[in-house]
């Protein structure tokens, strides 16, 4: 391991002490002298309180002048609630820094740059752990909303239930628990209301032995229906948050808001055709059980595709089994060249960058 | 390369001057003397001619006594058209035989135990080319009529079609490619009077700059209708076979007489339904476009499902990219402890063994 992998490692520790869900990404900062002694290191500690390499510097003090920085994101070019990270770090003596993510927001991006400009040498250097640490928010950034992914769970024909309505269990045990690994990977969970009503589902992460997952993700269910007294998702220490619109933007937006950067669509066809027609869908995951119903709800509602040249294509990013069954994970495919350009149910998937507010 | 796979390589080359698609399998034998010399070889030239065995001693003559049999398949040891192979190969004098595939069929087998009860020695040794010349003759047999694949290339949501009822192409190129590979290696397709009249198929096993494949199926439609004058499966040297039936077991029934092994179906869900019902369907293969139709046609039809516990679960036996798409061959699963037994769109798939009659 070079030194250099050493000290974004703990940059990396130091980032892990911010909150797990925040409207910010965690940020770890170390400041190490030439002889190469640690003098300063701090974390971002969510929304509003100062960026890690603020907190670097206030712990190193006047031992900053002539250290290196070592940031897992690049230093932020912006005024915020905190003030650009890069002029403090060049008006602290800085006289390196070595960051591991660029910063993919136009806005807050700059920071190297700038570095740069005033005679600061900046190396960017890869770092897994550092990327895992901002994938969910980076992607959150770009897409200026949450990433969505749409779940289903059906046989090979389709179907999520029997010409009876009946549905447990389609998918084996094995792809069940996947389900809940995924849950507590995501920020929320979001059903409609139909399928709170219908199902009273818990929508909470446990472990194969029925537990709950030390992290659990928001719960959410949208429509403007009430659910009953008792409704599981009213229960627990976090009862689901309600959201009273069918409108899947408004959705995202309030989710935003709350530090929300991943969703996961567990409710039926109507919610997903919802997020689906407004653009609002970037992945789809689908536990495959190779089964047969041959009637019964299908998994994949009215898109408004009339005509084969207007069939959705995406492309298979993950071919998984899991127990007897298959996970597919399909993302936005390019268009097939019969396909009108402007097509909304593919352009749906690829929605446009717009710019966010949060700091 | 031991001298008993030599010897039964031999033996398999003689089998493959006897025909491809015969209601016999192709069969070979070779006559070694103690020195190693073949001193006779011979092979089955389809139902009627002489067994490989036979053909082998009369071209060995008297050389054959003192020598070691090399056959791709057990001897028989029955009385068909020919006269018990395993008797013949002991009146000639031959000291020993190895052979590398057990005969399946009750009513032929023993020759290898009637031979060692007279006192001559027998060994088996498993041989990959022996096997694939006759696994598709045994599976037959095993069934009591041709092995029936139904194959599917629908969309993730279970569509052949969208909702104007277009349907060109939903799978790749590739896939297309595969399913004509498929084509040239079973010894029929099928499809009911509905698709031939719908989409005037041809059937023809096609090589991917579209000239067509060496070995061909015999091409079959099933039902009551007549055809147009000019519909494809009329044209060609070989003319699509008309069944006048709807029934399935008619069909294998006539298909077995024809000396097929095999069968492919590539007509719609009414067909295939048809088989299911009659308890016809050994495997399914499924060409899976990761694209979504949300309305149109259904791969599968009504089977009968009411509810959740009666769903047909199958096992994946494979999975496969083809291009963009994936391949999944599946086969009957175990049924799941909460289906009744007898349940018959399961058992459907575990037809008795009948015995057979053609030698």
């Amino acid at each position: 391991m070079t030194s250099t992998e050493h000290h974004l490692d703990e940059a990396v520790d130091r980032a892990l002490r911010g909150p797990a869900r925040d409207r910010n990404p965690r940020v770890g900062c170390v400041l190490v002298d030439p002889a190469g002694q640690v003098v300063g290191a701090g974390h971002h500690a969510g929304a509003g309180s100062p960026h890690a390499e603020v907190a670097a510097l206030a712990s190193a003090g006047d031992l900053a002048s002539g250290a290196t920085a070592y940031v897992t994101l690049e230093p932020c070019n912006h005024h915020g609630r905190t003030g650009p990270c890069a002029r403090a770090l060049r008006d602290a003596g800085v006289v390196r820094v070595v960051y591991a993510v660029p910063d993919p927001t136009a806005q807050a991006g700059g920071g190297a740059a700038w570095l740069r400009a005033h005679g600061i040498p900046v190396e960017r250097c890869a770092h897994p752990a550092a990327e895992a640490l901002v994938s969910d928010w980076a992607r959150a950034r770009t897409l200026g909303r949450p990433h969505v992914t749409w779940k289903i769970a059906s046989t090979l024909d389709g179907r999520v239930a029997a010409a009876d309505g009946s549905s447990r269990w389609i998918t084996s045990a094995e792809a069940r628990q996947d389900a809940h690994r995924l849950r507590s990977r995501v920020d929320a969970v979001v059903v409609g209301t139909g399928t709170a009503l219908a199902d009273d589902p818990a929508l909470t992460a446990r472990t194969p032995d029925g537990a709950a997952a030390p992290v659990q993700p928001v719960r959410v269910v949208v429509g403007l229906r009430d659910l009953p007294p008792g409704a599981r998702l009213g229960l627990g220490p976090d009862p689901a948050l309600h959201l009273r619109t069918r409108d899947p933007h408004e959705v995202l937006a309030a989710l935003t808001a709350r530090g929300v950067h991943s969703v996961l669509l567990e409710g039926g066809p109507t919610l997903a055709g919802a997020f689906w027609r407004a653009g609002c869908v970037d992945e789809v995951l689908v536990y495959l059980a190779p089964a047969l119903l041959g009637a019964g709800a299908s998994a994949v509602p009215d898109l408004g595709v009339r005509t084969i040249d207007d069939c959705v294509r995406l492309e298979l990013a993950e071919v998984r089994p899991v127990g007897p069954d298959l996970r597919l994970r399909l993302v936005p495919g390019r268009l097939a060249p019969s396909t009108p350009p402007g097509h909304p149910a593919v352009h749906a998937l690829v929605p446009p960058v717009p710019s966010s507010e949060e700091d």
